[in-house]
């Protein structure tokens, strides 16, 4: 919880960018906007039928002239004046004298044989002055503040810009977050891996979790254990708002990563945690052109590099898009069976859950440690124990975090 | 509810493709997925430490003399004998004879003198046989399934996939859902609309309910009212999984959308339902190439073609891309508000939400009709309220879908 309070110290919104509305989905709006337009921009028929002046209608029948029609999108040309009607579509602008629209289910049209549109007859039962008229402006006034500084754009909210004119829009951008796997011993998974080789599943899997917590993942490819190639992979990283590297920050010799870190001014934070799995965690900042990046250093093993970038990286993620800064939403829920929890390190550990009639079930399930995905695969969440030596009993609840 | 069940009987999940790991994200595993390696591929240490050969650490101290330094990546030379140790880190290959390997934290260095690496002094308090070993395929053995059909593709499973040779995997893909705004009166976002005009609102609004719901959205412009345009558009928007049109299906003398797909083979299988607001819907399918396409004509009023997506479209999306046939998560909840319901249409309106000490609390939003996105953009989700002549009180439970 400390280290989490001290990234969340150190993260900061991104700066607004003007986007096109297509590409601002799920963004936050850095600004408000005023809507150009009236909506509906004119007196407009709720219906398809037809405009009446004033008074024709007052007995709720009446043969009226027909002047013309007009659809949606057309103007229409002529005043209703007594006696006479305008065909009119839905959505279609009122002609000037008209007071309502009679529904066309309520006419009979009476086709004119002189080539004019000849006459409707019109019996409404129920007629009231004004019916089936939308007034401009009643939805929408030009200058009226739609949507304010903050607001997160939805699809509907996407229709509103559009609808008020804005083809682009001032939004808090995605973060940019850079991957960097790092080894000697990584393959590509195409690649059959010789003795001592492994595949990369970090890389990918990364660049995964980036796309699902709303940042523009960036593929560096595999940073080799040689200092020419991390420092290139590396500053090329820190183009980006945020770097996240995998392996290459627990202690080993070959360990480079740190010295080449902050050989590139980057400021450490923290390393190390007593987090189980994720215990060899590096975290820095970097202030470049105005810019505040972080740079994580996750461990090589998959399961501690998924649950470090759950734990620290989603929520910086998130608060650089100008959302609150929270990773994965936390349940509680019963435990199905006993877990004996050992050491000074925060466990997460992976967990199915079950509704059931007595609430939550969290059911620990098998799993072999840290570089076991297919545990993680059938995992729903993630269990906390606390750092304590203790043998939690089945129906103690307990803290767990759903994994998407 | 018939309407539903109309569409759900129509509506065929697409057929699998293989497709690149990277692109496979979020979508259902069509192939039971093997292993072809072992996890880890070797005995491995789980510790930056000295490989030492069994009996050797009896007592828990011991001087060895060591034989070489295995990286991550490199593999073992030299046989582990009586009296020697390996240098390995974590991750790294086990040498040949090594019985267990003990953390550098409780060792000493006593580097050589004459060029050799020299020896190591051993403290080891709590030493056990095998510690800090882990055994070849202990985690994952060649040829175990490691992933079945139907499952779900999470950043785990792309690591996952990763690990186990995958470079391409077989999958249910994202249907592609074309969209066409239809109407004369149509104006981009960026022009000023005209008298008589407005914007197009629907498309961008659609096109980012579709990514929402999980489908590719294609973007097929504004079809005219005439029959040339429409046609031609109808039928590019036909090479998709889904054609969503709006506006053109309500009894206007313009509308000629429901002739036009006619025209082309799509079979209508309804138009028109009890639903406020979205009354016009149209649904048909086509059958083309043994695959089934659906066509959805929404109305051209931009809440009722929201709430006719949330309804229909998106739950057919869900289906066809293999996941259940399920639209927006439903909720109860106390209104706080009366609300009169009126007519024999089933009812949506747009609501707020908000979590009380007595429950979830629904709040009908003030709001000007189907136009209204502005109403809509302040909604947390839409109250469905079931067609009848009556009042509801503050209180009274209500059954409320979220909006995303």
């Amino acid at each position: 919880d400390q280290a989490l309070a001290l990234v969340e110290q150190q993260v900061r919104p991104k700066s607004p960018v003007q986007l096109p509305v297509s590409k601002a989905l799920g963004l936050l709006l850095a600004e408000d906007v005023a809507s150009d337009v009236d909506s509906p921009p004119h007196d407009k028929s709720l219906v398809d039928g037809y405009a009446v002046a004033a008074g024709d209608l007052a007995g709720g029948e009446a043969r009226l002239k027909i002047l013309e029609e007009v659809v949606a999108g057309a103007v229409p040309s002529l005043r209703v004046e007594k006696g006479a009607a305008t065909r009119i579509m839905t959505g279609a602008p009122l002609p000037e004298g008209a007071a309502s629209v009679v529904m066309i289910e309520q006419t009979e049209l009476a086709p004119g044989t002189d080539g004019s549109l000849g006459f409707v007859q019109i019996r409404a039962e129920k007629y009231s002055p004004g019916q089936n008229i939308m007034r401009r402006g009643a939805s929408l006034r030009s200058g009226d503040v739609v949507l304010t500084a903050g607001h997160r754009l939805r699809p509907a909210e996407i229709g509103l810009l559009s609808e008020v004119g804005r083809s682009e829009v001032k939004v808090v951008p995605r973060p940019t977050v850079a991957v960097l796997p790092t080894g000697d011993e990584l393959v590509e998974p195409a690649v059959r891996p010789a003795p001592g080789q492994i595949r990369n599943s970090n890389g990918p899997m990364l660049l995964a979790l980036i796309d699902r917590a709303g940042g523009t993942p960036i593929e560096l490819g595999i940073g080799r254990d040689n200092r020419d190639d991390l420092l290139q992979k590396i500053s090329a990283g820190l183009a980006a708002d945020v770097l996240v590297l995998s392996g290459g920050v627990s202690a080993g010799v070959l360990d480079l990563v740190p010295g080449i870190l902050a050989e590139l001014g980057v400021q450490k934070v923290f390393h190390k945690l007593r987090l189980k799995p994720g215990k060899p965690i590096w975290f820095g900042v970097l202030d470049s052109d105005g810019a505040r990046k972080l740079v994580f250093g996750l461990p090589g093993n998959p399961v501690s590099s998924l649950v470090c970038f759950e734990l620290f990286v989603r929520p910086a993620i998130a608060r650089m898009a100008g959302r609150p800064f929270a990773g994965l939403s936390a349940v509680r829920g019963r435990l199905t069976s006993e877990f004996v929890q050992r050491g000074e390190r925060t466990t997460y550990y992976p967990a199915a859950l079950e509704e059931t009639s007595e609430g939550l079930a969290v059911r620990p399930l098998s799993w072999q440690g840290s570089a076991d995905l297919r545990g993680l695969a059938a995992a729903d969440a993630l269990v906390r124990f606390p750092p304590e030596d203790r043998t939690f009993a089945p129906g103690e609840s307990v803290v767990a975090y759903r994994l998407g």
